[in-house]
């Protein structure tokens, strides 16, 4: 995951040689080993551009972590942040506050009929923690279902829920059970066509419930479009299926939107493109961005009934977080005026799609293009015949390529995910079209 | 944990009005029943005190969830936060970036020789899980060791070597130990002085680590001074005496300092009172008051040389966000420039000490007094001889009551937490004192 400066990306400016030294000697980063990191440095971006102090701008086609749905720096956000730093930017969460209140409106509009109530966290993780514990207490029953290609976070139930490497080595949860979902292009079922992938997706599923016991289940866990595990859009009937199927079990059904929501896929919410209500949504990255660190759940009103008597054992001192809350406020509605939710739509169709078919055209490298909106994955294989992954050492070069032509990447595997802001311009697609078009030619 | 409004708190305000129903249709709060909050709305603050837009002004002596140890809306941290909004919010951890470096800087030379990097977190509960994965990793071993009367935050395995109450709904996590730490009014060990107790709380941490098999444990987990527990000073000798213990058998020292570091204590760090250099260092709340969610990890450079080369398999999206970096940078400058840490201390030892001794002897009430700098608790009894808690219908009495004379109190069981801002005036202090003076006497 970590990101190289190109060699000879020189830091003139006294800045970034500062923050590159400081770095170095100072901050442990994330899902690396440390001692031979080299991270590109930032200092300021503006809508699906960052850049550095130096002279050196770079097209963001990863949104960060998925994360800058609205683009960096969207003004409207930025004087939100302000105005509300003026204000209050911090308050215990057994208060009550305007823009806490003003948050929660916003986003219980936005989902699905009868989900009423918000509970804020501080990211994603620890959205996915809480909605656990509530499916929990709500059914009384202790496992939950969710699938090897996945992820949802850091903290100790979230990272034992995801399916990735990335649990491995952080296996200290109980009450987790993992089965696999449907990714045709890899299909764990023998399958061949989009139905039969979600026929047997669901059969295999049943099948894992069953043999679990049924009555042990809290709840079944899904990304609504898996993220970073490769962005596996749902053949048609498989999540109306997983709900029946949670339905007749008695089982909540948590969809994680936390990298696929709030307008990543064109749609404000991931789920609004399938016929399925769950009963707990999970969210984060997209709903402000991640200008300021927020997440948080939304729930049900028969899970929010559960407590209005019962004590909720959960909690954090930062839950609805004032500053966070007003960035929220303020990316909702500027998304809203602006039209950028239908703008990541349209470009998904007029022109990442395209871009994206038009390259598969000419390179036998990419084994398919998926997606929708600005959330799309082109799968590297080194034969389209036996799609054999393409290996990791040609994908860490195609990364450097890509970011000495200044474009940001998201590679995860032998994958490249297109994942610009939702605010991103046909132009800037056709950039990046014709670098990627460059360094997978160049291969 | 709830704080509800007082009876007859109207709110003439239309934007308070708007606040309290917005948050009672959509908000869920922590660790509480939903169906009978009252939230109090606040509205603004500034230093020690805040308010709604109603008319209503209280005395914070809460620092909410005693985080705002530089105050409410100090300019200099706000200013900070609205310059770094304009220039970049965010950035993905992979990357390096100026208010990142300079803020594990800061903490770095804040923290004991040894320590010099810096893994950031968005508060407490994921700092504490990312620092027991560190030691599980560095050490090879799984077990983690806690006191029972400890709260480490609300995530999958924070939440487990949690001590209170509020574990026990969520134990969902393997690996964790619990044990009696020191806290000779309730002596766990029929100690009658604070060396009795420290030798006697050692030789139990002692047969617990033996029974257990020292070397299947990776880690102890401390608060350096227990908070939310009740603020039980260690005696002399107790935390150097672990650290002698965890050396003898290669065990980690976690010291938590997310609620009693960065100026709490008097000191820059709790520790820093002690004979004691753990081996990682959590910390959240006071390195930026809590103006932007953030936490972390210190570590020391033999952990952080195990992922020189090895990945570290931990991380989070807004790991090292730009804006709470910018906001921990201005706070610790502004601490260090204007002598808050210092206040603490004069504060605690001129003012609060004092004036919380002359309520005990007024006041039969009073079990003990204990703290340091602005971290202080009384422990409320219903028979000094018995040292009966004074019962829970008694203390939400209390609780309302001092809500009533405008001061937000942090009360857990049976204590009062006198908590207020590092930056608290003598006056303020006063103030403080003649309405738990008013409030106890009324009892």
């Amino acid at each position: 995951m970590s990101i190289h400066a190109p060699q000879g990306t020189a830091l003139t400016s006294a800045s970034d040689a500062r923050a590159y030294d400081l770095d170095r000697a100072h901050v442990f980063h994330s899902w690396s080993a440390q001692g031979s990191l080299k991270p590109l440095v930032i200092a300021g971006g503006q809508g699906s551009r960052v850049w550095d102090d130096s002279g050196h701008t770079y097209l963001d086609f990863s949104s960060q972590l998925v994360n800058t749905n609205i683009g960096h720096q969207h003004p409207r956000v930025v004087e939100a942040i302000k105005k509300q730093a003026e204000t209050l930017t911090t308050i215990a969460p057994t208060t009550a506050n305007l823009a806490r209140g003003e948050a929660a409106e916003r986003i219980t509009d936005i989902a699905p009929v009868g989900f009423n109530k918000v509970f804020f966290t501080n990211a994603g993780a620890d959205a996915v923690e809480n909605a656990i514990r509530m499916a929990r207490i709500h059914t009384g029953r202790d496992k939950v279902l969710s699938t090897y290609r996945s992820y949802h976070g850091n903290t100790g139930a979230a990272i034992v829920a995801t399916g990735d490497w990335r649990r491995l080595p952080n296996e200290y949860a109980r009450g987790h059970v993992h089965f696999f979902g449907p990714y045709l292009y890899r299909s764990e079922f023998w399958a061949t066509t989009p139905e039969q992938e979600a026929e047997r997706a669901l059969q295999h599923l049943r099948r894992v419930v069953e043999s679990e016991g049924p009555s042990s289940i809290a709840a079944i866990l899904l990304e609504t479009i898996p993220g970073t595990a490769g962005i596996m859009i749902p053949p048609p009937g498989y999540l109306p299926g997983v709900r029946a199927l949670a339905d007749e079990f008695g089982i909540m059904l948590i969809l994680d939107e936390v990298m696929a929501g709030f307008g990543r896929t064109g749609e404000w919410l991931a789920l609004d493109a399938y016929d399925v209500v769950p009963d707990l949504i999970t969210f984060a990255k997209g709903v402000n961005s991640g200008y300021v660190p927020a997440g948080g759940v939304i729930i049900s009103d028969p899970v929010a009934a559960t407590f209005d008597d019962q004590v909720f054992p959960g909690g954090l001192t930062y839950s609805g977080h004032p500053l966070a809350m007003a960035s929220i406020v303020a990316t909702i509605e500027a998304m809203n005026e602006e039209g950028i939710v239908d703008n990541a739509a349209t470009i998904g169709t007029d022109h990442i799609a395209p871009g994206l078919a038009s390259l598969a055209e000419k390179h036998d490298v990419i084994g398919e293009v998926r997606g929708t909106g600005v959330f799309w994955a082109l799968e590297l294989v080194a034969d389209r015949e036996t799609r054999e992954p393409l290996p990791a050492a040609t994908m860490g070069r195609i990364k450097c390529d890509l970011i000495a032509r200044n474009l940001i990447p998201f590679t995860m595997e032998n994958r490249i995910h297109v994942v610009p802001p939702c605010v991103v311009t046909p132009d800037e697609v056709a950039e990046a079209i014709s670098i990627y078009d460059d360094v997978l030619g160049s291969l």
